[in-house]
């Protein structure tokens, strides 16, 4: 292994819980050092946690615009080689096209961009770019996501029909019904938090889940939306009828306000020959479903599964590893294909996952607001 | 308690797997005693399946209509007082038309009947009779089932504001995907098996799940059916979109090609203060959802349960009870009833639980038929 | 199938849990007729629970010897065939023998006697008497704890090296810790519950579970009880150390303080190339362990099952059935045996279960008492 | 936060899947520097893997006696401030004596010392020393086993009278019954891996759990083991009874030998008023039984719990956090000590701990040796 690579990070510090996700994932494997960082807006802020995560402060930089500066001035063997965009939303987008489009790495929050149209144009500048781009949607580095994934790649459950998903949390519910609260809160205030609260947020996970483990593309989606309150103009819940072609139907259920559940993404898939079905709540458990054979758990760390899975764990079976472990995978990921060493499609999430998300996105607004038409994605 | 109610049995003979459903039932507390019976159109084969479980031979007749007629004869403390329609779906309308005209109660196994116009037909022929008149959706005999009720009732998740049920089966999957086999089952025949399959067969029993546990109506529906194949007519696989009123909606979604999966119905009720979780093949635990409080699992037979949920349980916490079980608690509703003895509206469900299920299996084909738009139920 | 069998009761009137346990059961497969009873001590309770339940009055007898006498006097096409003990257990041995001296069929609740000596010389009485003896642990009757025992049978563990079994139960803990409750309690009284509380009441059924699965015989134990207070003299929660020969050991933990439990009877069983699981309160799942397959969940109903397995479920996969479907297979299963008709030892437990359970009883006593040294068994 | 702690590594280079274990909980929270090391005995391998995970090379020392002699030539404010002991179990004890010799601080992997005379020496260097002294009994840093803590020590259960606890792997199995292979593997060589396998390597966990949850001591034990093979003379399963004082009892169940189990650590504490259930597997879900409530299931993250538990969740409930938590946990607080920083004595097990696992195995062996006779702990 070569040296590590020359991380920075942009937004995450504070209490930031992202922030940790993602230098503990960074961390991991040995293969990333943090040397530059905006960690908030404020500078004064972002020097006090350099201090207090004891990192070199001499590239704590004031704003996102003089860290490219600065570090374009550094020799390429000193100078940052992937950033970490762990800002508000709507930065995403800025940040990430200044990074590709000054030959950076980047490793993107979710959703990529606000707007679909984003999405195109920072596919674009990828494209000219060159440079690795990878969106964390972090459930797919489970180990028994990716075994689903290798086990319908591997015709374990013949040709796919049925899809359903789920992603349910509970977390708006206190805030909707307070007339107050929820007039105040800025996830529900689009100008703040983009055109949907509940498919931009959580839905579009359930939507990449479908698509990263049947290897199979949302064609058109039928949606309707619950805004709970007639004062609310942000969707809290959705459920989302889709079409993946050739008799291949499901189902996307996502809710920002079904009370009491924690982080409720679940996947289930039906094939001619088998079924699939996964709880990210339970991540180390894959249920694999017949006709004919008893019920089967797969578990992680066993040599029964395929090497991506096996290359997502650890240690040996039994020692449950988490979400820090799964984000920890796609960062390890990252850094072979930055090093470019060899590695499998499916140990990160990239810019095509990224757009097709903020399609999806979209199609489900569009949708719900033509009155439960279907819409294509492109 | 009075003498045991004189039960009549129509179809269920032989190794009819609802039969035998039925006949533990209505044994389980003693009310019940079979006194006369058609077991099967073949008469030979009715007084040979009489004779195997030993019951008295001379009110075995060829067909249903002596039956009618020669109980009639009888004098009323002798005549059968309720027959249970246990015969394959088209015959319920007829048999329990004439049971009801005739003065006889009714128990009907579902669908009640196999339109929606012969529903509407039953119920005014019911409103004649003033008997009383069950069908069986045995599901709602659990005693979680009724605590969910009565949790629901007793205001303990506030307003209601989201609904998911499933029922998600496998059994078609291995006929399905073989072109003889499809174009051969009656169960895929509309001329034998009705409009639908899926939502006919088991899509209704989630429809009348969340309009028991709840107390509430779904208004209209909007549904995609998928059937797998070109040359297949009946839908073995749906998504129903529906809408309760006042920003109350949800899904169902049903399935007989979910691969592997055995007889998974399933239902989350999510309301301001809390949400309910239940599943049918682990009947005997209830999950209490939170925003602040831990977990909580009811269980049956705990003295925290509602009157209404303990009435169906028989033996002390631990000692699990199932789907026979559930059964025998309608079957004891509908001895209460008879008996004129008081009893719980939620004890069994009613010919309003019939009629509605004929009204909701029509609506979901007329709503994928018409292009997924949504349809008012009445 | 000939005539129903004539069936006697003695006890499980009134509210008596195990009465309507055994009467469902009876009913189960049309097998049984109920002729003649002794419900209660009181000749007219014993009255008013047959009217109650519909019976004819005419063998209502005032108490179990004119049962005897009276039904002797009946030709023997007319004479109950076979009586049920569910009386307390001290009445156990001495109506057991009499209806074996008097060549009636016998199924006995358990503990079979209060004493191993009882329980020898009932055993001489049945060898005489030749008619078929059940007693009723009931667990064996579930269709996956058969499967458990086929699939050790069929040799796929391998050698059995490690038995675990539990019976946790809470019930005790609210009387225990008041001073007042415990002293007042029978079932905490040896003159009149017995030598044992714990291991007379639940701790039988888990060695009965090791056997019945296992097909070995636990050859010598050392138990250490725990009574709680000083002032208290029964047993309310013990462990055994078990040793069933040639290196294969195990341990059998039983409470009847375990707080919280409602009852946990569950067994694990591991040999040389896979280990079994099972839980009472989730009956209808099956867990096989294996070193490098998946682990793989039984569940009834499925045709990959034994013969055994598979009689003694009703309906498809995925319809849950219960304790008192497990009861029903039993009583079918001596239905088979007092007909003549083919049966598998593995249908009902027999008088060989009832004496080692007294014996095994008896060991648990005497290891503690001695200070928790090994005793054998015969 | 001051600086970051400077750390030095002793063992867990290469593949050691306990190296990454340590590593990654060092980085979680940004509170260590790797600044020296002896990963291995070949002083090029550690050099190589120095680089491999990119640390400075120039305080790589070739043996343990080097790093301590170089290390004291430093100035204190540049010296290894705490070691993390990762090598064999024979090495811990005379690394970590020599460390407290020489004032450092230690984080000693289990068993702490390979004999109960080694474990009271250490103990007295250490009070000699005044340093901070870690052992890893990792488990103990789950959220909710300190949740389990918490609850007991607040008088949630009432007086604790019973305790079960198990630990079942099957990692040895394909081993045992290989007559060849059962003979050269170091883990069942005595001269290699000390008197115990089972009860060393997992028993312990098992004890030391029970100690950190209740609160209470193991007074004396009485203990069978099983070989499985004559020729084999190292316990690979064993069944401990346990004595707690005052009418507490309990069990701890260990084997290695548990076909197809991964690491299945599970205890279960009952109480007067309740009890408290908790699987290392499923780490995330406490049970707490109630006789009168519903179950309750806590889960990381919520406010119902307590300051120590949440203290040990990084990311909202339903973010599953794993064994590298637990572990980041425990390094965390051992880094508050060293700062002498305010922390809870149940963020990490200290040389109490150490001393009284070694003194459980001991006992152990003592009591099966003499044939199973109790033995008191100190």
């Amino acid at each position: 292994m070569p040296k590590k690579i020359r991380l920075g990070i942009l937004g995450g510090g504070g209490d930031s819980l992202i922030g940790i996700l993602h230098r503990v994932a960074a961390h991991m494997f040995d293969n990333y050092d943090i040397v530059g960082a905006v960690f908030s807006p404020n500078h004064q802020e972002s020097l006090d946690f350099a201090k207090e995560i004891d990192i070199p402060l001499n590239r704590i930089y004031p704003d996102f615009d003089t860290l490219i500066s600065e570090e374009l001035k550094l020799p390429e063997s000193e100078r940052i080689q992937v950033c970490s965009v762990q800002t508000p939303n709507f930065l995403h987008f800025p940040m990430a096209k200044k990074l590709l489009d000054n030959g950076f790495h980047v490793i993107c929050e979710k959703p990529m961009t606000t707007t679909y149209e984003e999405a195109k144009i920072l596919r674009d500048a990828h494209k000219k770019a060159g440079t690795i781009f990878a969106v964390t949607h972090t459930y797919t580095g489970y180990p028994m996501v990716r075994q689903m994934r290798e086990l319908v790649r591997s015709g374990a459950l013949g040709k796919i029909h049925k899809v359903d998903a789920r992603y349910y949390q509970g977390w708006i519910n206190p805030i909707i019904h307070d007339a107050e609260k929820r007039k105040t809160v800025w996830r529900l205030d689009p100008t703040k938090a983009g055109i949907s609260s509940c498919m931009g947020d959580i839905g579009v996970h359930a939507f990449n889940m479908i698509e990263y483990t049947t290897g199979l593309q949302i064609k058109s989606l039928l949606c309707d939306f619950n805004y709970l309150y007639q004062d609310n103009v942000m969707d809290v819940d959705g459920t989302v009828l889709i079409r993946m072609g050739d008799h291949v139907k499901g189902v996307i259920r996502a809710s920002q306000v079904a009370t009491g559940e924690e982080n409720g993404l679940a996947i289930r898939i039906y094939g001619e020959k088998g079924g699939l079905v996964w709880e990210q709540e339970r991540p180390n458990f894959l249920y694999k479903l017949s006709d004919t054979e008893p019920l089967q758990v797969y578990k992680p760390g066993h040599t029964y599964n395929s090497d991506l899975s096996l290359d997502g764990t650890k240690l040996p079976a039994g020692h449950p590893e988490g979400i820090f472990d799964a984000m920890g995978n796609i960062y390890r990921g990252v850094a072979r294909a930055i090093r470019g060493a060899e590695f499998d499609p499916g140990e990160f999430p990239t810019m095509t996952d990224g757009v097709r998300g903020l399609n999806f996105i979209e199609a489900t607004v569009a949708s719900h607001k033509s009155g439960n038409t279907w819409v294509t994605l492109d």
